[in-house]
């Protein structure tokens, strides 16, 4: 029986990290598609998405099999607790990075704005940070997670430095205010995959160590705003 | 071991219930706070958060409990994987009430401006979508969780009205663009509630039905954005 269980345990840790490298590709190409008003490449980002929402159902389904076929206990049961609920962050990570397509999609005509604002460094260190989640998660590695979790405030602050030149930047050119929409919605869409990604490391040391760090304040930052 | 069973999982409803009912009241001082511009009530928000972040821990330590004691399957296994999921949405619908109460807190001091926008009734839309959600969880209501999904157009289509007026309003009004920004986002916070009560009936859907509907276009809009 055990033999089989880790068996499973395997196959699942290896499904949950094929999601996770298809959403690190979606927020590339989403960006990409963003910075160089690229509409065929974000209508083809927004299309893939269907494809990360089937893993997403395919990884709960083998969490639901091992429960009912294997009733693992401790570690294990802890485990895929973890994917469950990182599965359900993977797919909604995915869900963002459609929307920065939406975004690249509805702005493709435009000209580009110069914000002096470097929107691949933000995207390249949310996609780092999805990653090192996900391996955190299959290896265990706390010092990863909390590494991640640091990470967070960096987005945030990049985000916020963007979002404290807006007003001004609208008083001087109104007449881009749309464009300027667009692009802190991006900025914003970006720090989220940060706060997801932290989620996911905050579950994998609360797994590991079931120490309940996900509530403690200045770690992490604020999520979510 | 079925008494058992069944009198841990009436409890695990109880507690699940009794956390939602703590988020909508979150999220209705939230926006009183808002818009009454009143500090302390914004304040009093962002500390009450501490206490959904407690009670998800413990419905989460519950449903391990419940697997690792009682390995429930089938339909009670589905639901005690549906709770873990939802609990983790009510988590972060706290998250978000505390976010709207953020805002209210930085334009406390600010004038009211008139946006012609009902923030009330957006708010008490997605406080009732919040409340249908986790009725139909614990009721096995699936034709109330669809009722939630069809309520989240309604959402979408307030936010995209006030967000298509903003950049007009912002070329008129440049020197309120930064409380113009703050109302924005209290829309976009709102939307985001009712999408993750949309997420929930469909957790519910999927549960009761084994029904994937979670990822069929057309039903619960284009989500978190």
């Amino acid at each position: 029986m055990t033999v089989f269980l880790t068996k499973e345990l395997e196959a699942l840790k290896k499904m949950i990290l094929s999601e996770g490298a298809r959403v690190e590709e979606a927020i590339a190409r989403a960006i990409r598609a963003f910075l160089e008003r690229d509409f065929e490449q974000a209508e083809a980002v927004i299309q893939a998405d269907s494809v990360i929402d089937r893993m997403e159902i395919e990884v709960e389904e083998e969490c639901i099999n091992i429960l009912a076929l294997y009733q693992p206990v401790a570690n294990d049961l802890r485990f895929v607790v973890a994917v469950l609920k990182i599965n359900n962050d993977l797919e909604r990570m995915g869900d963002i990075a459609a929307n920065i397509a939406k975004r690249a999609a509805r702005i493709a005509a435009r000209a580009r704005m110069d914000m002096d604002f470097d929107f691949a460094k933000m995207a390249a260190k949310a996609q780092s940070m999805v990653r090192r989640s996900i391996d955190a998660l299959v290896n265990r590695d706390v010092a990863l997670a909390r590494q991640v979790c640091a990470d967070d405030d960096e987005l945030d602050a990049m985000r916020h430095d963007l979002h404290d030149r807006a007003p001004h930047r609208m008083e001087q050119t109104p007449e881009q205010a749309d464009v300027l929409l667009q692009y802190l919605a991006v900025a914003r869409h970006l720090e989220r995959l940060g706060d997801m990604a932290t989620n996911v490391a905050e579950d994998v040391i609360y797994m590991v160590e079931g120490e309940i760090i996900r509530h403690q304040t200045g770690l992490g930052g604020d999520r979510g705003d």
